[in-house]
């Protein structure tokens, strides 16, 4: 094979037992890697209704079969597996060199099955495999695992969790190459259920392309656009980082602030990208094989938030930083760290904490509690930091915060304050004011997602065109268009930012059309845009039968009150509510499923996928 | 204290360890007994959100201040739990002789939280009260298990669980007096998950009276009552059972067939309370202090089908017979035998079957994956009677009907072939030609439940005046009230035929006043009609705050899409739908709830429950 290195290493965590095993030729053409692979083994071993922190819980880590090699960005691999957030399947995604490393070593994907009885990590070194007890190696940070484990093994790339994942935080990340995360769902937790510590990795061989020749010119035509498109523009990702966005969003009015109780922070240009850059930038940083560069290295002097390490991203400064009327970066950033060494989701961290604070000033929360000793407010930089920490450590109020928005405002009978679809909480654009959005957030397999295709680049980066972020006229037809589109990328092994060459120069290159070309040279099938964007189709249906299996349906496409309910109080958006209703009743036949949002047998059948 | 006990035993099943504790007055006044007493301790002490199988659920049984007495009907304990089948709370409701004897022994409720280390059974013999090894017992029956207590403990009476509730079988009953059950959500696979085989309870000490010769006197009136409501009536529930309703629902149009796709059944004479009367009926068969005496004992000779025990009653005849296009009434009386010595729910168990029918026929379950040697179809007699055994082993295809409909249908991709709400299946009353027990099913709170306000009185029985079925006008007000009548019904400790007098021969008396003159005379609490069914509301809004604090919300109060959507294809109601949207716009204000069906801040305040 080509492309793909057609090795599955199956590792049975409560046997200790681990193998090899061929990939097959025609799974591989059908659902293309990374993410299609992982719902591939999930439908065909996996029972959908089981706990996801039980033994009986999956987790895949798949790479794309053009990750590691020279394509740009292709540098990601996928988390899969049972969320216990939501319940749902999870497709958590993260870059750096970990994914390459593991192409490199001869694998295409990792299956770990059950749970071992004592802490082990996987050592992947070379020819040599096996599992290496980890008892030194529990409860330490991530980046302490990273360390140990590098001195042991100095050129592996490592894969790790947390404290928290240990401690089963419903939002633990998967951190590798110390600050790179699969940062959703909960990946984390359900690696620390496993007693599976991190996996270490070093691989000796380039992975072998069908038509080298070939696949380096159509690198050299992409890498030239990519240097088009970012060279001398004010705002590009490799200046500003992610962090740019908050501009954008705040422009558009379209960033959360207090809990989505409002659209645009007064004190945005305080967590700026600008900001973040003039302030805390010790040097920006790249995945492995990327282009741009929109990775963070950062320092913070300030008294009480000092550290270094990387980030924060903009979702994380949406999520700590105006979802909770905060305007300190310093803060914003030490909290940040603080998730990246313990192994939690900056989103749904910053996002339950911004709940709490709502309930707190509604009176909900008292601050016995929190156990703060003062009243918890929005704005307040010092709680941000402590409850972080304390979630980590699940004690006190932080054991409450470690369930997530969701469960806490249950458990204090306020469900409604929860942000969240599917039990995941939002990203960082309001639906009221953009409203393909909406629909995004409300029919992402995983919950609420800025990653399963993401309508911000149409309705705000107008890429590739600008359509009014207002209107839900011809939405459900585009959303589903950039779902299956980013089925495709997250496939590949490719980033999202693939299509960042768009975002600053839009071109009639789009997707999927790019990366069949790269596909076919890479693995020697010959993928048309169209096969491509089936394939796509395939996997996003795929994930929707295993969440049918799992007991999900149209009735949990929905999205918060607040949103379709409560008028947008200002921005551009002022007075809307997000139309899901609307888009929904032209969605689902869009996507050949019935109203009560379960794929067709007829849609099943085209795709080629099982009907039942 | 007077009708109550006044004193609360507590099981550490964990620990081993057994305490006495008092009962307060005042939580006693507001809740009257027991499903308010359960849901209390439930709000007070258990996390909304726990798993139900995990050793930190709680399980309540409890009795009113009537059970134990003279008062007609006064018989019934229920269990209230955290419903492993649902996840939302349940409180499943029995009589026969158990109740009383707890009473008797001096207890208005058992608190049971943790998991045993062993299999052990509580033993309560007097004041000797201790927790006893169970292994021998292990694997028993509910009838060896009830034989094998009796004969160390002559005197006492049993409730327990069958091996299916040992093996976790989602729907698994507690059975008590050998056939009468509290059966529904699963509260048998709590109890097994326990390791708490039974309960033997032997007392001695009559419930004292605060008011003897009143209570005397008020329970003559009524029996005399019961009496002339009875005599020389037909249909009446003393000469038929409650199976003599199947000849009433046929009329209506309202009898479930072959999984809810039809509403009459061409066989349903063979499946009549009158039929099951002349041919297998032994004699009739009374609860502690019952003037009605509905309980059959029966027995069956027929070649395949022999057997002896209690039973089929509406329900079971529905499920197992119509609902399974099933007109053998041997087959279905045996397969209810099962279920009583299995210990498993009689209306999920042929629901479920009958949901496995449809899937066959449709040809999504496979002659492979049922084992059955025979294409699954309606009308399968034996396929019925193998199944439920099968069940009960959770054996082959058992082990997947062992989970109910909901998962089963899910787990087969075709979660609308799920007759469910809230994951509990459907009681015998088709919602299509009645309206209001749509409604009541959908918000219900331990899912589609008959016996939590049931509009059959009023839309099929007349009582106490009839109300056309099929009109949704003015159904959100009766439904709210006969839920929260119901709720002082099963707190006091009466059965709902203790409405039985009205239903044979209406009254101006009606509930709650009656119960209300019975509850003042037994303890001394002055209530009014007024405040009584106060309580009731009481009590059915904590059972809210419990199911908001689990996760659920106007979303869930919802029924299958064949019942909203497809027309009724006969009977009187021919060509309806259940216009449930319509009466939910109405109920939540009639009930102070918000659109998204959580109990409002007034409401609660009024009602003196916690507001988080």
């Amino acid at each position: 094979m080509f492309g793909w290195r057609g090795k599955i290493l199956r590792v049975d965590l409560e046997a200790g037992k681990i193998a090899s095993e061929d990939l097959d030729q025609k799974v591989a053409s059908a659902f293309v890697g990374g993410r299609g692979f992982g719902i591939k083994v999930l439908l065909d071993e996996l029972d959908a209704q089981c706990d996801p922190l039980s033994s009986d819980n999956i987790m895949v880590m798949a790479a794309g079969p053009l990750t590691g090699t020279s394509a740009p960005t292709g540098a990601r691999y996928m988390v899969i597996t049972k969320s216990p957030l939501t319940g749902a399947v999870t497709c958590s995604n993260s870059g750096g060199f970990f994914p390459a490393e593991l192409k490199k070593a001869g694998f295409d994907m990792i299956v770990f099955t059950g749970r071992s009885p004592e802490p082990v990590y996987l050592l992947i070194d070379g020819d040599s495999i096996g599992l290496q007890p980890a008892a030194g190696l529990w409860g330490k940070t991530a980046h302490e695992t990273d360390q140990i484990l590098k001195k042991d093994y100095p050129k592996c790339r490592v894969a790790c969790i947390g404290p928290a994942g240990e401690r089963l935080v419903l939002f633990a990340s998967i951190m590798n190459d110390r600050d790179r995360t699969a940062g959703r769902s909960g990946v984390g937790a359900v690696m620390g259920s496993k007693n599976l510590k991190a996996v270490a990795v070093r691989g000796n061989n380039p992975v072998p392309l069908y038509d080298p020749d070939e696949f380096k010119m159509i690198v050299k035509k992409y890498n030239r656009k990519f240097k088009e498109a970012l060279e001398g523009k004010p705002f590009g990702l490799n200046l500003y980082g992610t962090a740019q966005t908050i501009a954008g969003t705040q422009m558009a009015g379209v960033l959360p602030t207090r809990n989505f109780q409002q659209s645009t922070f007064e004190n945005w240009e305080a967590i700026s990208g600008q900001r973040l850059t003039e302030k805390y930038l010790v040097k920006p940083k790249a995945c492995f094989s990327c282009p741009i560069g929109c990775g963070r290295v950062t320092k913070v002097n300030e008294s009480g938030f000092e550290g270094q390490g990387e980030g924060p991203e903009y979702e994380t400064i949406y999520a700590m930083g105006s979802n909770c009327g905060i305007g300190n970066l310093a803060a914003i950033t030490k909290a940040n760290y603080i998730c990246n060494e313990q192994g939690m989701d900056t989103i749904t961290m910053g996002a339950t904490i911004a709940c709490a604070m709502e309930l707190a000033e509604k009176g909900i929360i008292s601050e016995k509690e929190t156990g703060l000793g003062r009243p918890l407010r929005f704005g307040d930089s010092n709680a941000l930091v402590e409850l972080t920490l304390k979630t980590a450590e699940r004690e006190g109020f932080g054991d409450l915060l470690a369930k997530g928005s969701m469960r806490l405002a249950r458990h204090f009978g306020r469900p409604e304050a929860a942000i969240v679809v599917k039990g995941q909480e939002f990203a960082g654009y309001e639906p009221r004011g953009e409203q393909g959005m909406g629909l995004a957030y409300a029919t992402s397999p995983i919950g609420a997602s800025h990653m399963r295709g993401d309508p911000a680049y149409i309705e705000i980066l107008g890429v590739p065109t600008l359509i009014d972020p207002l209107t839900w006229k011809d939405k459900p037809r585009l959303v589903k268009e950039w779902q299956d589109v980013f089925c495709i990328i997250d496939s590949a092994g490719l980033c999202v930012f693939f299509s960042v060459r768009n975002l600053c120069a839009p071109t009639k290159e789009i997707l999927p059309e790019g990366i069949a070309e790269l596909l076919s040279a890479a693995t020697g099938v010959s993928y048309t845009g169209k096969e491509l964007a089936r394939a796509g189709e395939r996997i996003f249906n795929a994930e929707r039968i295993f969440l049918v299996r799992a007991g999900f349906s149209a009735r949990d496409d929905r999205l918060p009150l607040r949103i379709v309910k409560e008028p947008l109080p200002g921005g551009p958006g002022r007075g809307m509510v997000c139309h899901l209703e609307e888009m929904l009743e032209a969605y689902y036949p869009e996507r050949g499923w019935s109203p009560e949002g379960i794929p067709t047998v007829d849609k099943l059948k085209e795709l080629g996928l099982p009907i039942k």
